[in-house]
């Protein structure tokens, strides 16, 4: 089944795909291995299996050219994120993996290798998947599976008028990293020193999953989800159509200091700052009697959170003020791949 | 978010696709509905989880003018057929689908209801997924669950030697199917009728997943797969390198009546029948002392079995043998999308 590339390097079938790149990250025992055509999972007694699926194409959610640990790193962490924000802990991975013609040895070698750091970051086993060859773009399909107290998951939907909203971490970098990828010249004008346009691009490079919250959500969250494609756009989807009506203030979203420094020369940038997505912080809703004790648990799991604005009774929508108290309009609500 | 195609016919974006299209099949309540990034699977206890993953690619696995209703059954029954093979009884799945450029509404509508038929035929449910846009082909993943008892699932690499090797329905018939497609003028000459040609397409197109199948495997089976690939190579995976060796008899290969003609008329089309693939029929090994009890399960189940050969000792490999009890050879051991 071996065939030669323009090197003369065998090229691996499958088979062969499975055993050396993919077998040794497949630790948990229900993994048989990858010797069979599935994977057993057995959730602890008293908890639900959480489950979640991201694919990723090249091109559209990511490039080509990017660090090879890091594409795969991504296509796994962006699936650790919504664990994360459902309060679940991650247990382990399938991959689908549909490699572009001209693929290699090493760049397997690299994809692996990427995975195998973050299974130890994260405690987590590849499971299983499926590899093919495609004549279209690289595809990535991760399931995640993760696991939570029976009838615990954090769901998306179920804020109430009077909560409060958080948000983990710092919102913008992803977007202002991807701007200066993609719009050198206009970036240019930021005159951002070399360390903080590499900081803002490792952060759309290589997302942090907040997974450190996930005890804190489960205890305290009314709702929440990952933000991934805008602030703006995603607190959108957590809102009910039957009436309830967001304010969040322009002044209270956390920055990083670059984001500020950008902000600071270009005022408009706020707008890339909340709709841009890529950000995977963890956009949260806390009722009023729970707010302080949701801030003191993240305090102690390590996890900065932010007080962002709250939730009232009125139409389904977002008021966005801006620091005298004006009601600002954006271009974009949120930015959809698709 | 809508755009408009070339007709001016509204295009939706991703979450009116899932509103429309796709919440209409999450019918388990751990999938709300399809409004979370998440769904929940809570395995009976007692039981494991069983996960398997298949992609597939349009213009390698399936054609892009295959009748989409059709597209999408064989998705998912390839990975039906996986769970059937592992005594598993399906609950439900999670769909990745990435849309090439052009696709429509009326594409979508085929899709899903192609879905929502086989959802109702094997009582199953979506839990969730994603739905990108991808420059390259139509691609789908989909990652599906069974039940099976605790411990049981029925594994590919745990037959002994002294088993038995059975197969289930027909083989050769998808192989065959897919020959008439690609190779008309070769297949002309075996002057079938347009119902027997018909039949043989169809098992290529839509695989029948032996889950009727399954508590029998569990009941009796030494070890178990499908057969995805050809008989022959997928009966490969199934030895231990440290010595197995199968030795089946090409007169004991189940053949439809289909299959029986076109061999009469050309001996050698008995090597696409054993290499072919598609088959998604289960290659069973079965102990001496479960024989008599694994046919009268079967049989009771409504399943088709056949006894095509036996395990022995030696190097690991297969020996196939005519109706004259000599050895033949194969140009292919199996077929690899790869």
């Amino acid at each position: 089944m071996s065939r030669k590339n323009e090197n003369t390097t065998p090229i691996p079938g499958e088979f062969e795909i499975i055993s050396r790149y993919f077998a040794p990250l497949a630790k948990d025992p229900g993994a048989f291995n990858l010797t069979d055509d599935a994977a057993t999972i057995s959730p602890p007694v008293g908890s639900d299996l959480v489950v979640t699926l991201d694919t990723l194409v090249a091109g559209v959610h990511f490039f080509d050219h990017d660090p090879v640990d890091l594409i795969a790193q991504k296509a796994l962490r962006v699936n650790l994120s919504d664990l994360a924000a459902k309060g679940a802990k991650p247990i382990g991975y399938l991959l689908s993996l549909a490699l572009a013609e001209g693929w290699s040895t090493n760049w397997l070698e690299c994809f692996s290798r990427g995975l195998a750091d973050d299974q130890k970051e994260f405690n987590i086993s590849l499971l299983g998947g499926d590899t093919v060859q495609t004549p279209g773009p690289l595809t990535l399909s991760i399931t995640a599976f993760g696991v939570v107290p029976k009838g615990h998951m954090v769901r998306r939907n179920t804020l109430s008028v009077g909560d409060t909203l958080f948000v983990s971490g710092t919102i913008g970098d992803a977007a202002l990293g991807l701007h200066i990828r993609q719009n050198a010249k206009s970036a240019a004008g930021w005159n951002l020193d070399s360390e903080t346009r590499d900081l803002l691009q490792q952060r759309y490079l290589k997302p942090e999953p907040r997974l450190k919250l996930s005890q804190t959500l489960i205890n305290y969250a009314s709702a929440a989800m990952d933000v991934s494609d805008g602030l703006i756009g995603d607190l959108a989807k957590m809102l009910s159509p039957a009436g309830q009506r967001a304010e969040i203030s322009c002044d209270d979203i956390p920055l990083s200091s670059a984001a500020k420094t950008i902000i600071a020369q270009q005022p408009d940038a706020i707008e890339l700052v909340l709709t841009g997505g890529d950000d995977y912080e963890i956009l949260i809703a806390v009722a009023s009697e729970n707010v302080n004790k949701f801030k003191q648990s993240a305090d102690r799991a390590g996890v900065a959170v932010t007080q962002i604005g709250h939730i009232f009774d009125g139409e389904k929508g977002i008021d966005v003020l801006d620091g005298e108290g004006r009601y600002r309009e954006f271009m974009h609500g949120s930015y959809a791949h698709f």
